[in-house]
């Protein structure tokens, strides 16, 4: 019941890591957007595992399929289902997993909400279910590029206690993609690869923050009251596998200031629009964007599947211990990057519609 | 269209800061449910305004009327209409705001979005919207309690840079309720109240983490994969006025660690549970509670309001000062602390009541 | 969790007969629309018990207020609380209900379900409910005029087997106010009266057809495949008290039809738009509207709630008769044609919202 | 937007007439349900095009897949995807189409509204689309007789004016299935079959009315006001192709009787159980199940697409004529029988859920 997001730009995801493959069905998208499988298979690489030597190895080409809502290249307004096949399946690997609860992973609560789980592998509690979300968010940006050229540009902005300098302003996809890492500050980003692949030969895992620029917001996106803006930001990304913690502009750190210190100071600019000299809102006041970048930062724990040894319990409730075995990611914050645009993109993207017709009447 | 909160136990509020009143409509509240505007009124009062030196004077009973959906004492299964009618209205000192926007508050994206905006107060976007949330909330509360013997307790981390210590997992009401600024950490409280006394005398204000621990949650709480546990907790709490960041469990901190230090390892306790031998999950995994303590914060920045003369502009277009007259609140802290328990209370009753019979059928 | 209608105009009632009052939240009401209590109050007079000497006795103003949403006014596009108060409780009149289920009421469903109800008067299974759609309505209608100038008038077709005629096309709201049982056919409305009247006074009840048309619909309206517009329709109308059955354009008289007969040929108008010869599609093609006058018609069973003597069980279990004392409404239909309007201006205004900005962007 | 039905136990469906496949998403359905494939297919089979002389000749397997949400043979809790290829393609019998609108049809109201349309048969508005709706109902099916032995007949009530004897408190599936027109009168079958299959050769078509019987239904399902049972069982079911009109019990018919011949009157059974003598409530009252048997009927058109020769325009605005090339259906009743029950119970399965622990916890 909690598989749908979004209100008129709707998403539904479904699949496990293991079984028939994995999608999405997106409804509401509008009609007549030029749209093929290529203007969603590039996400997809971004966010695909093994794309690169510090990412879990695990070898998925995760190649999509539009099955419906599209003829002739064009969306139809119905709804357009996405399914990408599951291939991989080393189950072998995932046997110890059928009694064996992994530490701070999915495994025992899904054991204890649904009395049964699908082992091979994360199931539904896979990153792998986020192939639906950055399909969708794929489509989601290109509507928000065509109809108000908003651009939505995450990147690695910590690994660890490593902190890369980014300038959320004029940072670019080519910044994000020049390393594999995704850091847009090329001698942070060679640290960061650096210390991951040390992590990934230690049998460990890292975490950090990712950080998301939207630039070119329209003014008037958000409903309140729990509809605001960064609500639903918050909700899109703190449904991210790993995802630990959340923040909007001046963020945690914003707290530490008075208000005359805190407050965005109104100008006009040249042409006459109402702008803000700072920008420690992150672009949304009262829940409405107010035309200013929309920054936000989500905070991502270190991977639980380890290779380490660790104390657990079995699922017949046995205690024991586990050291995952093959394949394991040492860090996600890469492949993390499109999964925060997507959510990012179909927040905007949700309140892009809902705004269009409904205060423009009288 | 933003206006609702929740799906099984879902509030819509209404209400500006000037005019007929505010008030909530809650949604789903299981029958039998024995409740009285006293239940209520008790956060109300911890909400209120003008409730100690150190909160905004404005002085409001912020009395209650259950209008609709109890019968002799209990509920009814039937929508629950509570209304508090708007009393204190000095709108002379919103004269001025009429025209002038306040930097960092909603005035300029309120009027951007909707073309008009009710400029006594904060309209809308007022604190005073959380009331129909406090009310709410306090019922859930009661749910809970009775159900499951949940307890929520809120209070504040952390005013500007003076963080108390507290301990989630015994804290209690009366900790936090010892002291006018909500932390129950004596000596510290002592600090913060002077703290935001001298803010108040300097016409600023500020901020800090309000902090929350939900304890005896029932495993299984949450539904995968957008409407996760930490999702929702999330957008609850986000949607709150002045919030600018939320954490669960180990939060940005988290990100500092290995996987191998994060991972909460389980152990069997003496009735053969299974449970954690630390919580950096703070109680959810995978979206869903596993029993343990839920515990988030949320940062809240300092007052936009204040009585410091800042640059700004009008709604006509034209550069111009503004101090805020009369009252304001230096440091909304120790009023946000049942708002942030109000909105962990209906996630959480929410949930249960989306666990309940939907995963015990078969 | 059943008390709101609607996806874009969105509204939650609330409300016993007995109690505090009853009222309606309206939220996604576009901003800046005029708006005062008399827009409201004129269909609310309509619906209002005791308006004829053929309706309930029960007198009650039903005066409104409007609590939010407005100012100086307008619509703030924030949500518009209305409440109505209770007043006329002779609950002397309903002490014997306490205990005798009325047969073919909600008294024992409502039991059965909550085990608990206002048995005061029929609680929120009263007609008293609809004062929140019909004020909504009232606002829905004032919304489809201005943008659209879209006009939605409801009639009793038939009384019993008295049958009115009426052209669809031409009848205007003076026709229908120009008796008291809104028959615009006055010989049929005099019968129809006079059946009401003696039916009154056999202590007996009856029941109809209310047809309703909506006109100058603009094309497009409806979401495929669930939202249809006709859906849409018919769940707005079934949910109304005492409602049996919904038909659209040619119903269930279509079904008597071959293809070749029923089918609505296409021509162009002297403007060149797309335009059918005949109707039976009642305005509405694969869920969508076409341009042509929406018509449908509700079957409205004969009062539950009578004077005679019927056989009935008590809530503990005990078999007895019940003469329903005092008041009681010997025929809906005239009362029900608001509520009919309402309805169908909620559905309509709400695609009208859902249809703006979707599928225009490409 | 409109592609979602069902609040708790809630189904996606996406899909052409033409393209990858049509399908399937539901989200809700409670873990550990044994299903397969083949529990799907049955009704499946009763929905497909091709399966007797008097349905269309399109011919299509419609096997189905199950993609998610099922692991070794029972659910997951998680969402099931399921997917139809399409197969049988004659896309040159549509080329007329491309540019000639059915009469009728939702050619032209899907070109007004999307501005684009598959015109490849149907697209969405093709019968086909159902095919997610039977695979999801099949598996509400399966809940609803596991947890409360519901029974969900349909049958075939009235073709044109041949209306067949049917007590829908004891008809069984296999008297239904006993002829290839599913109307359980075995004599009326006969000349009903003859009427559809003189129709067909004479290139036109014939409507009727489908009437579905709910067996064993527990009390107290239904979500007053709005989500009242009735409401939503008239929402599914007008939602599906070609319905005209909706009855609920008595219906249409029951507006000719007094209200003390309406009633339903109360009495103890054996059991203590509080029953009615008679059922023209048809199961529900107040919204709200009451225990009794639900009996709803459906009005069909006459199918849209025929032989006969019409006068139509086309997409670019000339007046020309249309006989539909190749197959046509000549009456979908038949085939509407497995979309009527599916509609049935997806209502009662999200009823169903909706009721468990909601109204139990005090």
């Amino acid at each position: 019941m909690g598989n749908t997001f979004g209100h008129l730009f709707r998403i539904t995801t479904f699949g496990e890591s293991h079984g028939g493959g994995v999608g999405v069905v997106i409804d509401g998208c509008p009609p007549r957007l030029e749209i093929s499988e290529s203007d969603i298979q590039y996400d997809l690489d971004r966010r695909r595992p093994g794309q690169s030597k510090i990412t879990t190895p695990r070898h998925e080409s995760d190649t999509c399929e539009i099955i419906s809502g599209v003829f002739e290249g064009k969306t139809l307004g119905t709804p357009i289902a996405i399914l990408v096949r599951n291939k991989d399946q080393r189950s072998q690997d995932y046997d110890e997993m059928s009694v064996k609860l992994r530490p701070s992973h999915a495994d025992a609560t899904y054991e204890a909400k649904y009395g049964i789980r699908n082992w091979q592998g994360g199931g539904r509690s896979s990153a792998r279910e986020t192939i639906g979300r950055v399909a969708a968010g794929a489509i989601a940006k290109k509507i928000l590029k065509q109809v108000a050229n908003v651009e939505i540009i995450g990147y690695v902005k910590r690994i660890k206690d490593l902190e890369g300098m980014v300038d959320p302003s004029t940072v670019t996809l080519e910044n994000v993609e020049s390393n594999i890492v995704r850091c847009p500050d090329p001698e942070m980003a060679e640290k960061m690869i650096d210390l991951i692949d040390q992590t990934r030969r230690n049998k460990d895992s890292i975490g950090g923050v990712v950080e998301c620029v939207a630039r070119n917001i329209p003014k008037g996106l958000g409903q309140p009251v729990f509809d605001k803006l960064e609500a639903d930001l918050a909700k899109g990304v703190m449904s991210l596998p790993a995802s630990k913690g959340f923040e909007i502009g001046s963020g945690f750190a914003g707290t530490l200031l008075t208000g005359s210190e805190h407050n965005d100071e109104f100008y006009l600019d040249e042409t006459g629009e109402i702008r803000t000299t700072t920008n420690r809102s992150g672009g949304i006041q009262g829940g409405i964007s107010n035309g200013e970048n929309i920054i936000i930062r989500v905070a991502f724990k270190p991977t639980a599947t380890i290779g380490k040894e660790q104390k657990t319990v079995t699922n017949t409730g046995e205690e024991t211990t586990l050291a995952a075995k093959g394949r394991h990611d040492p860090c996600v914050l890469p492949r993390a990057v499109p999964m925060v645009e997507a959510m990012v993109a179909l927040v905007l993207c949700d309140h892009l519609l809902r705004q269009e017709g409904q205060c423009g009447l009288f």
